[in-house]
């Protein structure tokens, strides 16, 4: 796959997109941690202080784990050129940050290519059902942030976000 | 469902999560733009600069729409308390922004509850889509300010962000 | 349809298995409510006892809602003949009941069919889930008496178990 | 949607791909027949002569007729503009018809769509299920002419191949 | 992951549901055995006497049984914390017994977890396709008695229910 | 499993169908390509004549380039008894031949069992995409000839249509 072809994009040949060929790829333990930041506003997170619903029990917080953790495992089915891979582990991790929550999700498999689009995809739905579950008390809630923090294993090396 | 049993919070009862019965609700057309921006960066814009929406980036941007159009109809299946309705129109705009790419996602249909969600999860499908196929160029690709830009139809009023 | 041909068999005709054909049927608020008891067993039950598990907050609990939930409304997807409808609301209740825990779940919509199959989907899904969560604790643990409570709405009459 | 911009294709405008807006139709009763034939060849289809629909070869037609029922439901998920519908009735018909099985799927619905798309992936779906339960014994089967028998109802008319 | 974190519960740490993490688990053959019993009641079992099991019972016990293997396929898409693994051996059987009919259900793969979920979720989507089918004869079917039977391989060892 | 009771279907047993145990098989990479022609008539084809529509960078043809692989990653979800396996490649061509397209489908994978259903798939969907974003202009397109080109790997030996 020549540079010219390419543009440097893996998934696009002579102008159509495509499925990376990883067949010839070691399988390997990768590791992936991505972060969102779903700020609620000021008067949203009020409602929740002293209360639990932000604290490890609260249905909010669940919730939102629960559908990160399903839509981890589906993230192939979502993204058009994502390899199926079998997630071995999955993390999730919600804190209050300022006027909002911080999300961040580890996702680890051992396979032939790395899972950044799944720990993505899972801060994203994990995201998106805290903003459903709170939208009707701001609809001015915003999704920030949305970004790679590391990964670790696979030929293309490790990466940590200064 | 009253307030000291909910907190506001609309899918929240008893400390239980729940989805919203909408039975009584009565139907009507409603519409709900959301917008996200994908900040890819001064080297992998440059990669584009100069083509068109059909060269390398075209087979991008078509990806991110078609990877965005398929999730909004999926909704419901990625966030637990989502009902499911019948998407009647999805439309899809990515345009460049500085250092990145807009995408807009408007989506309406016929029924009983809004469609915030699924032009929410639009753009970050889609968003996801062109993180995924650009991240070998830049690891350090952000999703930013993914919000509800407008919305319409409905008991609960209007909506427009400022 | 002549009895000779289906044996009384909605979904089998001439040998063949085969969708009911609801077109001419009116659409109708349709309810159903569905219950099954989860037998964990009295050491795992007494691992409850006293902490919020299986309170409204336990995280078992919300877990098996939110299954339950989802799988809910993808009922169409499992069972081959049942017909897509939009669910309209889902309500889970989970409470102990002697060494184990009793799972009710009420379906409601307004469509040309009835929503047994959604409750039925909904109790099973949520009980497998509780299953998954404690077959750590009590490999024996057994799921009993799945069956439908009462149904109203519809043609063929409303139903009450006794 | 002008005729340049479009060059005739409902499906693009400007480029790019887009799923058609359906809001302003009516909601009518919409019917399609799709047709595909697979030629299993002479050797695959002695194996079942003599016998009955509901012998071995009775379990190849039942498991196509089931699979390509769960997949008419699920259209809208594999064809990327395709509009969710309620699927109200779905029809099969597997003949013996030379060396090979002809397989008729209708479809109906109360939409605001035409059920085409939906015919058309039943027969596809139950064509590829015979073709897997049969291909041990012939590596050369083809599945050849599947096309729109018939479609009724909705604004652009009736159609009836000749 | 001590036990007064988790109260013996895998699946919840610190009060939040989670994934377990399968990455240091060695790959090894894993087979499990589940059973479920669906009590029609004797004037639907009288419906089928004399007929065989691939007569219009015939059509109810293919179509439970498909619909089982496909629901075996899918386990982690419904429930929330399964891994996904690759099924490599389904097999079902489905016979009379007094009023009802028994479901076995056999899952055998190559990997890191067990497939006790997978076995009893088909048993479980096997039990509603039969009660989807036979409900309009009678409302008062109940799916009794879903349990693992035996499961081998794992580091857990061997089980088998008395 | 003996001749007599299978009649050489690899998917039946005893008049029941049923999943094939690849338990014992080796794992292996293992190629399948498969092809299929989407007549779209002459009024169509002229229509793309001089435009770009059915080159490289087509929307069209992009679209059902997309639609293909994500279905080939879903085959196992649409034909009962596929087994899952981890897509490692998945390409596309697409090209122009007589009043037509041709659509070719090349897939690979590490594992137990072949991916000709899986390229076979992969080739029907992407018809089917092409077959939707052009019925409005024909209402006649047949998809013709959809068949196996050829297989490597795997016990059964190499396969190459003539």
């Amino acid at each position: 796959m020549s540079e010219e072809h390419t543009n440097g994009l893996t998934h696009v040949r002579d102008g159509k997109p495509m499925m990376v060929d990883v067949s010839g790829k070691a399988a390997g333990r990768r590791v992936a941690l991505a972060r969102v930041k779903v700020e609620l506003g000021s008067e949203v997170m009020a409602k929740f202080s002293g209360g639990d619903l932000v604290g490890p029990k609260g249905s909010v917080v669940q919730t939102a784990i629960i559908a990160g953790t399903m839509a981890v495992k589906r993230t192939w089915e979502l993204i058009p050129f994502c390899h199926p891979l079998p997630v071995e582990h999955c993390h999730f991790d919600v804190r209050e940050d300022g006027d909002g929550l911080l999300v961040d999700c580890e996702v680890a498999t051992t396979g032939k290519t790395g899972v950044e689009m799944e720990a993505m995809t899972g801060v994203m739905v994990a995201a998106l059902t805290i903003y459903d579950m709170c939208k009707a008390l701001n609809k001015g809630i915003r999704i920030e942030g949305a970004r790679l923090v590391s990964k670790t294993g696979g030929k293309s090396g490790d990466y940590f976000s200064e």
